[in-house]
């Protein structure tokens, strides 16, 4: 299963693909994309087709997302919330599954903690994908968010075992 | 001059199309399109088709989206952020110029004051498009925005030409 891991924000867009086979895990791709410019519509277009290039080109099986909306200030909360449609938009267009993931669940499964700071989960990645380059802090939460869901959709492969064997 | 007007709402997209003459306004279409279920992304999906099959079947030259970003509570600004990502995309992905104006600025162009009641503004949008037959509130804001658009294009257009004829 190749999942694609999403970290959403209207400047920087971080992404993170691992290929997962039982409980190994293999990095294999990250980057950011940039919405930069004055312009929010043409901001928008520009993250969404950089994230188009990104799905055509390592054919994801499925997307997890992070859902964050916590923020400062109501103008700050619309902008991410705009980031996070392009985030949504583009895998579900491809006709893949989109997880969504708050970051306290993403924490909580690779550091162990829910609060743990942005370092840990940076040294976590690094550790459970060794030798990744990783191409900046979006980047390594965008990888954190797909090894979430790696491990959230391996529970659920395991539950729909046991209730199959249980005859249920 | 062919103009769309956006409404962004998840749930409800106003969208209101008008051709622009000189000072004449002409009433083309108006709709709705919803963003129903329970799945964040589908509904994105769904509400991006929709926009599309607009966009397709109308051929406008320009849009206008509504900028709201007061909102009660920050999941609801969150979500107002995410269909605006939508209503955005949809015209800047075609190629058109897509303009934004707050609330206050629509009121002002249509009814004369920033703080008119919703009821005001669809009385002035019946009144300065005559029979036409609007789908719903929603539809109704939509065709408001195409209006303040086009006064604020015509506006730009006198002023060009007035540079123009100074020789600037």
């Amino acid at each position: 299963m190749r999942v694609l891991g999403i970290d959403p924000g209207l400047r920087k867009m971080g992404w993170g693909i691992i290929d997962v086979s039982g409980t190994r895990l293999a990095h294999v791709a990250n980057g950011v994309c940039t919405g930069d410019g004055t312009d929010l519509a043409n901001r928008l277009c520009a993250l969404f087709a950089q994230l188009q290039v990104v799905l055509d080109g390592y054919k994801p099986d499925c997307a997890a997302v992070e859902h964050t909306f916590v923020n400062k200030d109501a103008a700050g909360t619309l902008k991410l919330g705009q980031a996070r449609a392009v985030a949504l938009l583009v895998p579900a267009q491809a006709g893949l599954p989109v997880a969504e993931y708050a970051p306290n669940q993403v924490k909580k499964v690779v550091v162990g903690v829910g609060h743990a700071a942005k370092a840990q989960v940076d040294h976590m990645v690094r550790l459970q994908l060794p030798g990744v380059q990783i191409a900046g802090p979006d980047a390594a939460d965008a990888l954190a968010i797909a090894m979430c869901h790696a491990h959230h959709a391996r529970f659920a492969g395991r539950l729909d075992a046991a209730i199959a064997r249980a005859g249920g």
